[in-house]
C-alpha cells in the first residue's frame, strides 16, 4: 500500500517506521518549519528511533496525492487546520486513518467527524487507537490495538494490511465509543498525575474504576456502547497513561499540581473542556472530568476537589449518577 | 459494635486497627500457634503497624461468642476448616463479614457460599472487598471499598458503621460479581507478574482490557452483572495488584517466571484452578486464566502461551468468545 503519514512527532514517526517495516511504501510528511522534520532530514533520527532509507521524507503536503492511504498523527486541535490545508488538493477515493486521541475543544467534535465533514465523500475515514509505548514498539515488544471505521470494507482492509507480529489489531465496532474513550483516557491520565503529585497514587485504583464508569455513561448517552470504555481504546490504554512515567498527560498533571512547568503536548488539557461540554449537552454527570476541569481552568483546590469526589452522596457503584 | 476479627495477618490486623479507630470494640483473634499472634502478644506490632491497647487480643476462638459482628480475614482455602472449628460454638444472630478474595479450589465455591452453607440461617453473611494497601491506610491515605450482602439491612448497617474519612464504602449490588471479580483479580495479578518478569510490562494495558472482559463474561454466565468486573472489586483493585510492587500475587508471578522461590501466600494460585473449573461448568472461555493455569500447573512455556493469546483468531473486541 502507498501510504503518506502526516505528522513527524513521536507517534507519527513510529507509525511511519512501523508501516515501512510491515511492507508498505511510506512517505513521512512534516511541515517545512518543523524542528522534528529538519532533524529527520539531516539525520533520519529523533530521540527515540531511526528511520530507514526506504521511507521517503517530504515537506510538500501535495505528496498525499500519490498515497492510497493517508495516516494522520498531529495534535488534535490542529486537525481542522490541516483539513483546511488539504482542501485545495481536492483528494478523493483515499483512506484517511486518524492516529490521534482527542476531541475538538470548542465544539466537542470527534476527530472522525471533523475529517468526514471536510473531505469528499469518496474518501473513507478510520481511526487507529489503543495502547503502546513508542519506545517499546521500537524495541520489538508487541501490543494490541484497534482499528475502527463506519466502513466495514475499509476496516477489514486496514486490519489485514496493518497487522504484524508487533501489533495485533482488533476490529472496532463502536466508532463513537472508541473515539470518545481514547480521548477521555488522557483526562484520566491527568487526574492520575494529580494523585501522583499529591502522594495519593493508591487512589488510582478507584480512579480507574470510577473514571471508566463516567466515560462509559457518556459514551452510552452519545449513542455508543458503554463497554467501549473498558476496551483497548480507553481502559486498555491506562497502563500507558495512568501508570507510565512516559505519559505526557500524567506528567503534565503531576507537574501542574506541583506548580512546575511542563511544555510537552498534553492532549487531555484540551479534551477535558470538550468532555465537560459533551456532558452538559448529553446530560451526563462527569464528576472526575469536571473536577479536572475546575482544577486546570478555574484554579480550584485539588485537595478540596478530591474530598468532594470522595464525599459525593453516591452509594451504588453502578447507579445512574 | 462489638467485633471480633479472625485472622491476624497483614489484612486482619489492619482491619482490627481500622475498626478500633472507627470507634468499635475490637477483639483480634489469632491461632495460638500463629507466629504473627505471638508477636502481637509480645509487642503489639508486626512489620507494618502497631495495635493500640484498646484492641483485645485472643487465642481462644470462643471469643467470637461475645461479638455482634465477626470479620474473617484468613487464607481462602482455609475457610471451610474455620467453619468446621466454629460449628461447635453454635453461633446465631451474628453478622459475618468476609474480607478475603478467593474461590474454593476443588469446588469453585464462592466464600459467602461456604459461610452460608455452614452457618445457622439466623446469621447474616457479607463481604468487604476492594482496593487499598495496608501500608497506605495506616499512613492515613484514603480509598474506596465495597460492602455487599444478600441482606439489604445488613449491608446498610455495615456501610454506616464501618465508613470513616479513611474508607469510603460503596453499597455492592451484585454478590456473585463482586466475589468472583475480587477473586479473579489475583489471577490477573499473577499474569501481570509474568509480564513484568519477561520485560513485557507494556502489555499490562491489554491484559487489563482483555482480563476484565473474560471475568465479565464469567460473572454474567454465573448470573451476576458483567459490569461488576469493572467495579472496585476487580478493576478498582488492579492498581494494588497489577501495578504494585507490594502485591503478593504479582510478585509471585514474577518470581515464578524467573524460576525464583516465593513463599508468601498468593491466593491467585488456588483461585485460578477454581476459575478454570467455573469456566468449564458455565461454558465460558477464559483464555487468560487458562493460560495462567497451564503455566502454573502444567509446565507450559510462558512465551508460547503469550503468542497463542496474541494469535487467537478473535477479531471483535466484545464478541462472545
Amino acid at each position: 500500500m502507498r501510504i503518506t503519514v502526516i505528522g513527524c512527532g513521536r507517534w507519527g514517526s513510529l507509525i511511519a517506521w512501523y508501516l515501512d517495516r510491515t511492507g508498505h511504501a511510506v512517505t513521512l510528511y512534516g511541515r517545512p518549519g518543523s524542528r522534528h522534520m529538519q532533524r529527520f532530514l539531516a539525520t533520519r533520527r529523533n530521540d527515540l528511533l531511526e528511520l530507514p532509507e526506504s521511507i521517503r521524507l517530504s515537506t510538500d503536503l501535495s505528496c498525499v496525492r500519490q498515497a492510497e492511504t493517508v495516516v494522520i498523527s498531529i495534535g488534535s486541535q490542529g486537525l481542522q487546520g490541516l483539513m483546511d490545508q488539504l482542501r485545495p488538493l481536492t483528494l478523493g477515493d483515499k483512506i484517511f486513518v486518524l492516529c490521534m486521541k482527542g476531541l475538538e475543544q470548542g465544539t466537542g467534535r470527534r476527530l472522525s467527524q471533523i475529517a468526514q465533514e471536510n473531505l469528499d465523500p469518496s474518501n473513507a475515514v478510520a481511526v487507529w487507537l489503543g495502547p503502546g509505548h513508542v519506545q517499546e514498539f521500537y524495541r520489538g515488544i508487541p501490543n494490541c490495538m484497534v482499528i475502527d471505521s463506519s466502513r466495514e470494507d475499509v476496516k477489514r482492509l486496514l486490519v489485514q494490511s496493518f497487522s504484524s507480529d508487533l501489533i495485533r489489531f482488533y476490529y472496532g465496532e463502536d466508532l463513537i465509543g472508541n473515539e470518545v474513550g481514547a480521548a477521555a483516557k488522557n483526562v484520566v491520565g491527568i487526574a492520575a498525575g494529580f494523585l501522583d503529585g499529591k502522594g495519593l497514587s493508591s487512589l488510582k485504583g478507584a480512579l480507574m474504576s470510577r473514571g471508566t464508569r463516567e466515560v462509559a455513561r457518556l459514551i452510552q448517552a452519545m449513542g455508543g456502547s458503554q463497554l467501549s470504555a473498558y476496551g483497548l481504546c480507553h481502559l486498555g490504554d491506562y497502563e500507558a497513561t495512568v501508570f507510565s512515567r512516559y505519559s505526557h498527560n500524567r506528567q503534565f498533571g503531576e507537574s501542574f499540581i506541583r506548580g512546575e512547568t511542563y511544555t510537552d503536548l498534553a492532549e487531555g488539557y484540551y479534551t477535558v473542556e470538550a468532555l465537560v461540554l459533551l456532558g452538559e449537552r448529553y446530560g451526563v454527570e462527569l464528576p472526575i472530568c469536571q473536577a479536572v476541569h475546575r482544577i486546570l481552568y478555574c484554579g480550584a483546590d485539588p485537595m478540596a476537589e478530591l474530598r468532594t469526589l470522595l464525599d459525593r452522596d453516591l452509594t451504588r457503584e453502578f447507579g445512574e449518577s
